[in-house]
């Protein structure tokens, strides 16, 4: 079976943190493998971090994807791991390419950028995974298959969050690259912690439970001093079916490191889920709690997320192993669309979960800005 | 050392939780002992409830109070124990008495209420407890007295919560007492949701910060088909020092039996606790978490906590001893009032704190009637 | 209902610690109360405790006991709370003068003493409580239930454990009373860690699996330097199934407060539970981890638990309530045989407990002095 | 820079679980990858399977050897993933060859032969390194530093433990090939769950700890019917520093997966780690618990051990990480030993845990078959 090859816009620079993570996520099955890249924004720098890497260069993503289009650079698909400000012009070259993309999030800048691309992918029909890594953990997948098969019956109230504290200091003024653009209105667009993190939370909610968001009624803060950008992130919403969700995020939460997680409460049980004790899954119905375990036996899990599944029984697999779960997904639908024999592709995030997160984030922006005004999503 | 001698009012009703609760309360240090009581609203049931404790019984409350004011009955305090809408004559007519007070919570139906007997307990300078249990966690104290100290440094966010599952169905339909008055309108006064839980979220934002709550964004459901009170209730509040804190509580979280906690997010660090790990407190400032532990050596705590423990290194205290706790600070008070040598009494929740209640409850009810306006507490 | 009046023997010291716990745990239900006592081994000491307390005060036991059979005195019971070296001749005098005994453990200071107790237990019929108090634990309760029905199937291993870390360093030679008794042969007997916590690991062994333990192989340490009894334990035992079990316990586990605990593995599933997390028992089976808590619906449990549960749906109980249902075993054996109408006595540890607990600690400190040679129980 | 080749030996059967294992942890980090395997004992299936994962072929491992020695195949390095029973001879000709080796353990099925493994890699010098791979863990390398920079002081006793349950019913009747190599004395060695399991739990005493085992006491069990193996092992060690260990592995606990994991008890402090939240490490020594996290910012770790890190703060690396850190170790050798610019490779298990392990395995053995004798290591 042939390794998928795969080119990298983005994640070369010496403080990138998700350059490094994809990579790893890419190769980590042995069926895909970066074999060019535009890793950096300047030509020279992005040229050396490629012959680092011991991959075929490009200075800038055009002229890479202008190989690939006469046919000189032979890949399957691109990755895009640029700053949030510079994800919508790559992505937007790519589809219109009919090249396919494993996009880092949030997917764009703006309502309207994030409309074109979803307009564009649909035009195109171009296969496009958005990088919400936390939906490749396999007791997620086990979460949403749940719901769906009506084990906790009606949802009524979600709870959803994303607790960090790595910006309870002003890193951007210590240099740190990390916290520089996130919170840079020019790079991180409306909102900082909301975008970054707050849209993990979102769509835990969404994408578990099967429902949208509809209005949200929000406060945005920023609790540092002289950060133009929230640090804290908090949304009522009202669900499409009229359940209420509470949806909230903050990076000032001292030695909080990633605690992400989500409580479903149906009208007959309950399922929550903590991405920092990732391999369990709770569900509470009766008088017992249960609790499910990527540990469980092989045959147990329904195909959908067992085809997932690296270790049998006993053995955790996390955060890169969530991460190429994605990239697993994209390589599903592309080795189906050549008739290669695989299992199915699982439903992860796409482009319209994009949508819905930029226009979530505005929302809440809008409505933080009225007072926590109801505001239609 | 005498015991002190107890009156109740209330708790003898057949499907009555609290009675028995509070009688171990004041049983537990063989320092306090019921011995008097008008227990039931029915005069005979009341007698009859009386006789089956052992204890000298009334019909009513006026007669026991007169008994008392006549010094045919000598009692140190009373423990209120009725239903919401039947706490605030029994403690008027009380603190007009001069006699001191445990009363359960929500102190009373109204706000005007609830200020009347702030405005009597001035006046008289009775002592007054507020039963929010869960403030007699000696781990609820220890981190009281760590945002005292400085310990977090200025706090900016808050999370309080109280989930729990027992009215996702219509219990109240089914004739289980607990379920019947605090869904009634008549009898549990602006909301059952937020009165009974919420204030215990609220209390937990409040007491242990040492900051109030200002304005309140709410949005208050019931989930459960024909019920006419809230069954799950979410406020967004805004605090003294400009602090946000999320406050929610929830009836509808299907096999949640008693999720209560906080957590405090300073500048300087967090604090986390759990009701239902109520023996350990949860700090967290730099590289690694610290977990503080009831179990700790006895000389480690400050002698305001200290003085409330009974287990040294190693075992557990939990609801009980909580309550008790509260039953000791009053003991403390009266105590101290006639000269004899204690343990100072902890400030534990009292009438300010129960009109403060209220006022939250109040103002969520109205908040949420207007889509979430931002309404002064 | 009219109070069990309760006599204790010993617990008044100053550094006593579970004189204070007995009492609570007696008072706690309200329906006993401590009445008379002799406190303390010297007379006058004993005498200003019994003030102190306010109850009814004896110079020393024998006239305690004399008043008691010469009917000057009514108690229905006497709790014996003294050092380990006098349990057995008070023990041995309320036996033969009829009277009712909860006794703390280790019960005697050889095996001798613990056979005579027996079988004068058995010739006068006399209601013996061994207080090994985790045992009254709602959940190693149920645990007992669920290996009773088959739940788990046979047992094939055990692990129970007891590990602590205040006797780390040498705390007898710094004046603490507790350490000072138990590391003294003199006082505590043949072994110090086994005979104070080994036993608690060895009737979590036995009382909840209902087998015996047959041959021992041990190794005892003493890893403080100068100390004369044990400060380690551990044991291979054969139980009488055929099943191989693990009990230790341990003093120097520094930072280790009370962490008692055991698993049973069967053929059909696990067992698993831990003191300092008391309220949950974790059952595995097939692909899900189940946990009870004490928080289930009341009408779940069998009523052989629900009796003596206290708190409905989804509070606590600890510590105390654990060593109240030891006397509450005791109130309803008592209340029984004198035709009240009380549920049926839980078969908590009697007088055979306390000779088996004696024989395993024998046959443990000969095994260790045998290099760990397989020693008949 | 040039990704290092690797050669694999077995790890390319239907039913192998360890070969697509380390294929991950090789390809992980992009820096090296498979190039060649003879991936199965049968020539036609070592082919067929070596096409499938679209690497260079071998019918043997001595052709493949072959064509390394003679320079037809370039590699850097070979791993040796077939089951128990054929680790030796590859093992052996790969070292006289002078290949590196990352070689599965237990490493072989005799203390002959892995003395003679030890002896040739001394001679030879050639990098070796035994696939302990739960030692990758960053916590538990943590908790080695900490022991060796006098953390928790000197260290008295030790818990080590494996529980699993997989073994519980006879599934080498079943057809499951993992259950019948491990069970099968031919192929398992002297034993089935010391020797895969059981040496799990002595490295992680040792290895940790500094200290070698140097005498025990063991008892060994077949808990199945008709099982030739020991499925359950419980070994009583003295340690080379006087310390006692407990060591203990089953596989006949119903439910557990892969509860490995060890507490060390120093003279002033203890350390607790369980594999199944391996990116947690416990240290105790005062008043509280100090928790310590993979998640701690990178600049807090020792190099020795940030080297190793893959994600800053807040996310978790699990089982497949802790594999590529051996890999890494080896990598790191080898690119040292040729001038480039590495990290300092980690002290991993290498040829004399090997020896160790198999030494202990034959001593527990035949302690138990000497009814738990002494039995020198």
């Amino acid at each position: 079976m042939k390794k998928l090859q795969v080119a990298m816009i983005g994640g070369g620079g010496e403080g990138s943190f998700f350059g490094a993570v994809h990579r790893r996520a890419i190769a980590f099955d042995d069926t895909r493998e970066v074999v060019a890249g535009a890793l950096r924004s300047q030509p020279e720098a992005a040229m050396q971090a490629a012959a680092d890497w011991g991959i075929r260069g490009y200075p800038d993503y055009p002229s890479m994807i202008e190989d690939i289009q006469q046919g000189r650079l032979q890949i399957d698909y691109v990755t895009i791991v640029t700053p949030n400000h510079q994800h919508f012009k790559p992505a937007k070259a790519c589809i219109e390419a009919g090249i396919p993309v494993v996009c880092e999030k949030p997917m764009t800048m703006t309502v309207d950028e994030a409309e074109e691309l979803a307009r564009l992918v649909e035009q195109k029909n171009t296969p496009f995974v958005l990088a919400h890594t936390y939906t490749g953990h396999p007791m997620m997948m086990y979460a949403r298959e749940l719901v769906a098969t009506g084990e906790i019956g009606e949802i009524r109230k979600i709870e959803s969050w994303y607790n960090q504290g790595w910006l309870a200091d002003k890193l951007e003024d210590a240099g740190v690259q990390q916290a520089g653009w996130r919170t840079d209105p020019q790079k991180a667009g409306l909102s900082n912690c909301g975008g970054d993190i707050g849209t993990h939370a979102m769509v835990a909610a969404t994408w578990t439970s099967g429902l949208e968001v509809k209005n949200v009624s929000a406060r945005l803060n920023s609790f540092v001093q002289g950060r133009l950008l929230d640090d804290d992130f908090n949304v009522l919403a009202q669900m499409s079916n009229g359940a209420t969700a509470l949806i909230w995020a903050t990076q000032i939460a001292v030695g909080y490191k990633n605690d992400n997680g989500f409580r479903l409460f149906g009208s007959k049980g309950s399922l929550e889920w903590h991405q920092e004790r990732a391999e369990k899954l709770l569900l509470r119905q009766g008088n017992c709690d249960q609790t499910y375990w990527l540990g469980a036996n092989f045959d147990f899990w329904p195909e959908s997320v067992a085809s997932y599944l690296r270790v049998p029984a006993g053995h955790h697999e996390d955060f890169f192993e969530a991460l190429a779960n994605l990239h697993c997904t994209m390589e599903r639908q592309l080795r189906r669309n050549r008739g290669e024999n695989t299992p199915a592709p699982y439903p992860h995030p796409d482009v319209r979960t994009g949508v819905a997160g930029m226009r979530f984030v505005a929302a809440a922006v809008n409505s933080s800005k009225q007072q926590g005004a109801w505001t239609e999503v």
